[in-house]
């Protein structure tokens, strides 16, 4: 219990894959995951929760269907609405922090080969 | 909506008062709060919610009971499990994160002159 320290950069570390979230902490029935990005992803929605994004390094671009996009720089968050579609894209490496409910999946609704394993921790 | 990005360090510049938590941030049920500390806090427990903890900038210890203390530095961050009694303890000014459902009091099941009103916003 009192070794449950985590440091974020020493985390981020250890996640070389790219799109594929890594939970680093559980709290309550939300997981907090680590995720390194580069390139666009697909477009999807979470059609049962909102998703916090956090820039912990890098810079990220998230277009949102009908909306315009939000530019995020590091040491900013986001928090796009649930039902609102979205598309990451980071033009260089960019690591993330997501904060959603347990059993959320990165492509939502949309799947496909980008989806990745929910249950991995870092 | 395409506007609401927030820039935590740009936040804190805001927050004055200390263990006065400002909500930053909705994400489905839960509250991404930011609270400035210094000094000991009381001793308290959330009996209904996991705590969750981190640093922006500074230095912070929490005290565990019969479990001993943790020290978190800048970019660190910790999970209180519910139903464990703590006490946060900043010896400097310190910038904190804190994630927890909406309605979680500061002071949990003990209250007393630091609980802090649940819903403002920064």
């Amino acid at each position: 219990m009192a070794t449950g320290v985590v440091n974020l950069g020493e985390k981020f570390a250890l996640i070389d894959e790219r799109w594929s979230p890594r939970i680093a902490a559980r709290i309550n029935d939300m997981y907090l995951k680590l995720v390194r990005v580069k390139g666009e992803f697909v477009w999807h929605t979470h059609t049962e929760t909102d998703e916090f994004f956090y820039i912990h390094r890098g810079e990220l671009t998230i277009e949102l269907k009908d909306r315009g996009s939000v530019d995020l720089h590091a040491g900013e968050f986001f928090v796009v609405p649930r039902d609102v579609e979205h598309r990451p894209i980071a033009s260089e490496d960019c690591e993330l922090v997501i904060i959603e409910p347990a059993g959320t999946l990165n492509t939502g609704d949309v799947g496909g080969s980008l989806t990745a394993p929910e249950d991995r921790w870092v």
